[in-house]
């Protein structure tokens, strides 16, 4: 049979979050394949309370563990290089992207107990790393972490471009600009480019993107016309970011001091690999708090409203001996991204009872976005003239916004979500395959499945309340007159103004009285029985019907 | 003693939502008092899973009840009369509102079986309302819901203006416009104002608001470039965009279908108390569904993304006979509120996957705001020059940067957030008491307090998931050895690949053996070391410790 070269997204494509990407080629159900990213997502309550970490489900690449040639992860946003550590041990293939990403990787790696030296490091085009049929250049783009890389994926059937998440950016402040250039070679190369698989965020987004440089007066301007405390928040991965913000501080005669694990780690990483230079120095939490309010300029991790985030902590009060006062100012450098809105007003409003003053983002003022705006993507496509465009990271509106973007402009374009295998040698993109596939999440230090059903009795739980009903069979199979309610998460009284438990359990006594052998005797039949009467007194008694788990104890004749 | 003027707000002042406002007059601790507006505001996941209303505790009003004269209600809007049914039991006064507040709120009071006849409609002024030592008339302002108004509230310690929630509107379509010389003369009339207790929503949008009847030509020209069926969404209580919607479909040469009882009965309420006239007639979703598709506008409820509303059922496929397809337009001719965009989003996807076309507010070309924005806010400080500003009707921050406001333009003010008692009828607020207030939760049917710990304890076995542990304690007051646990929410197996709950009965078992009659004997003792030993197994094995019920069974001696 004839080779192809397929495209199978298992994350990414349908959702912003949890990354990963499969590209094949060899004869159908044998093509050999590498892995683009492996990202999470986090939980939220109302889909997902309790989980940790969200990821793709990846049974299909475990079932094809031998077809697989090697791991590339483009950058190191947790999107992308997540859900690595965990999720390694089903696919273990050798891992490859560039150093600044390594040592993240490497990081994701060693939490998890995981081998680290499957981790490749390589230098960024015209370095080739071969994967099978695969011969892949890592291209530096501009985003909002330093060395993010765009894929060029060659392969017999022709050259994939793979942008992962970029921003055309000429001067990105700490990491490497995009250059169009490079693109334009990228694009004459050989037979042209076959594919561009094209980072969807900001399609929506009509004017093109700015440039991480145009903060630094801003935020400058910003930080001297406060006069007491400064506080910033953004991403802790935005390292330029944070040394505009350092550097501002520094300019108005503060220290700089940061605050939050994740934020000191990124800075850490950055100067260890080389991609981080002038970092001002900073100062530790017991020294800021020594030093006048009007001297210190803190720059703290939680800018989307995570509980246990510096942000958060300083808004809950005294947090590593600083406490936030009357006349300070906090500054959000950041987007909220859709879904965080409620704990970061949280945050606002827990701040603004202490006195301080907020500023956001203020229409771009003080923040930039990292993607790609629609006349950007326009502009992507134009310099590569791709023979298709596959949309990808994007809620499946912005994906389909994408696809007709390119055909309105005569480019074949197809919206592939997660688990649709395309092909993508041909003319246009052509379905071949619909694999199974779904989420993972990491509960604790468990991976389960998203539909097992776990999270969804905690939603029911949470929404119902839980009434657990113990019954007692004795020896003689006679079920004892006193059932036992115990109420989880449900008002003790009802409309009779008497304890709802105490009301179940009479008319379950009753129940029990009454009840004929056939039902007794059969766990299924009886436990149905216990809770519809579980059911049915709530009901009447507080309008609802709560989770009932009944445990039936049956004792052994002596 | 001396009479004095008071202030208390028990919702709504420092959230958005729940609105529940006190003034009072006469000696200390003896004043009379009137209530303005009983709202709700919603449950979500974070914070009140399960829960369906949240309302202001009323408890001190329960307390003082025989000091209260009356109920006003200012307008429509569930976060302002939402709760009245719910409450009107505890407090048992007069409600007094104008034509079409009433009959929202006769449909509040029906619902609840409380009696409609202390329900009073009055004109606007130049009526007057008593109500002990307060004279009450409703002034017409213009909002996003008809005869929403202010109330001019005269003391004999002077003249109180409560805007409710309004904008600056003189052409608000469908009501009132907001009328300059009648506030004017309110300013002018008597001593003037004492007190204004103002709206500040939109204290953070910087540009004057823009009036309803804007809308109109953008919304014609949108339905008129569609192809294929029009669906469009908005709040069901604004009913002068579902007439300019409407209006917009009928000049396109479409039938209108509403879709949604809140929709339908808005309408109703506003055609049967005359302010809704030349409202176009309607087709059942019937007539719809038989109709060419271009010849079809649906207007909509569930703009905010409610898993129940018309958007979110169209969205998950065939809804009342109607199904969208490929080419077909949705518009959210609406602002999503803080905290629903996982909500909307997901309705979006989903529509997104059908092939529809969707179309947001675009920065205000398809929507306007119903509040009063920060110079509207700052014009209407100016007209009534008001002794002192009490800011309301805001999150925490809107209520501050209010005072500072009103404080820069040399206006005496003060954030008083639910709770805070302040005296108002001296030359700037000032805080005289505390009350202990907080929330009441509408669970079921069940009024439950905020802090009575049923929605804590469904918020941890939500995150933690919930192990029960059933324990029998024999004749002889020894324990039975097989311990029985279900699981609810939690993964089955564990790190050592067996199943998490019979490792915990083994654990127990073990335990059960060796415990000494001091443990056995005593239902906390062995509860709390049963408890232990099932959060330390479920930690080692899944890396989280659960919610654990425990019930003792302890067998009578026959």
């Amino acid at each position: 049979m004839a080779e192809r070269l397929i495209y199978l997204p298992l994350g990414g494509a349908g959702e912003i979050g949890m990354n990963a990407y499969v590209y094949g080629y060899g004869e159908p159900g044998r093509e050999r394949l590498i892995v683009i990213d492996l990202g999470v997502t986090f939980g939220d309550m109302d889909t997902a309370p309790g989980i940790d970490l969200i990821m793709a489900d990846v049974a299909w690449l475990e079932d094809n563990r031998d077809r697989i040639e090697a791991i590339f992860i483009t950058h190191g946003h947790e999107d992308h290089v997540g859900a690595l550590g965990l999720l390694w041990g089903k696919i273990q293939k050798p891992i490859h992207c560039r150093r600044f990403t390594g040592a993240l990787a490497r990081l994701k790696m060693e939490e998890m107990g995981q081998p680290v030296e499957h981790i490749h490091i390589h230098a960024p085009r015209p370095e080739v790393v071969s994967a099978g049929p695969f011969q892949v250049q890592f291209v530096p783009v501009s985003h909002s972490i330093p060395e993010s890389s765009a894929l060029i994926i060659d392969t017999p059937a022709g050259r994939i471009v793979h942008t992962g998440d970029f921003k055309l950016d000429g001067t990105p402040v700490v990491g490497e600009p995009f250059d169009p250039i490079t693109w334009h070679e990228i694009a004459k190369e050989g037979q042209g480019v076959q594919v561009l698989t094209c980072d969807s965020t900001n399609i929506f987004s009509p004017n093109p993107g700015r440039s991480e440089a145009v903060l630094a007066n801003p935020l400058l301007d910003f930080v001297m016309s406060q006069r007491q405390l400064v506080v910033a928040t953004t991403f802790a991965s935005n390292i330029a970011r944070l040394r505009t913000l350092a550097e501002a501080g520094v300019a108005a005669g503060r220290k700089i001091c940061l605050l939050g694990r994740a934020m000191r780690r990124m800075v850490t990483v950055g100067i260890e690999t080389g991609v981080l230079d002038r970092f001002p120095p900073v100062v530790s939490p017991e020294e800021a708090a020594d030093l006048p309010r009007d001297k210190v300029m803190l720059v703290v991790t939680g800018s989307q409203g995570e509980r246990r985030a510096a942000s958060a902590q300083l808004s809950r009060g005294r947090y590593l001996g600083i406490e936030l006062k009357e006349g300070d100012s906090f500054l959000f450098s950041s987007r909220t991204i859709p879904g965080n809105e409620r704990g970061v007003i949280r945050i606002q409003n827990q701040l603004s009872e202490m006195g301080v003053d907020l500023f956001d983002a203020d229409d771009g003022m003080y923040h930039v976005s990292g993607h790609a705006n629609r006349p950007d993507i326009q502009a992507v496509h134009d310099l590569l003239k791709p023979r298709m465009v596959i949309p990808m990271h994007g809620e499946h509106m912005h994906l389909r916004e994408h696809m007709k973007l390119a055909e309105a402009r005569g480019i074949p374009s197809m919206v592939v979500t997660n688990g649709t295998m395309v092909e993508i040698s041909g003319a246009a993109p052509r379905v071949v395959d619909h694999i199974d596939t779904g989420r993972l999440y990491l509960d604790g230090t468990a991976l389960i499945g998203a539909m097992d059903g776990i999270v969804r009795d905690r939603i029911r739980m949470a929404l119902n309340g839980h009434a657990m009903v113990s019954i007692i069979i004795d020896e003689d199979d006679n079920p004892l007159p006193d059932a036992w309610v115990e109420l989880s998460g449900l008002p003790e009284r009802g409309r009779a103004g008497v304890p709802l438990a105490g009301n179940i359990e009479s008319e379950l006594a009753e129940f029990l009285e009454r009840a004929d052998d056939r039902t007794v005797m059969n766990d299924d039949r009886l436990e149905e029985a216990v809770r519809k009467i579980a059911r049915q007194v709530s009901m009447e008694e507080i309008g609802k019907k709560p989770e009932v788990t009944v445990i039936i104890s049956r004792l052994a004749a002596e």
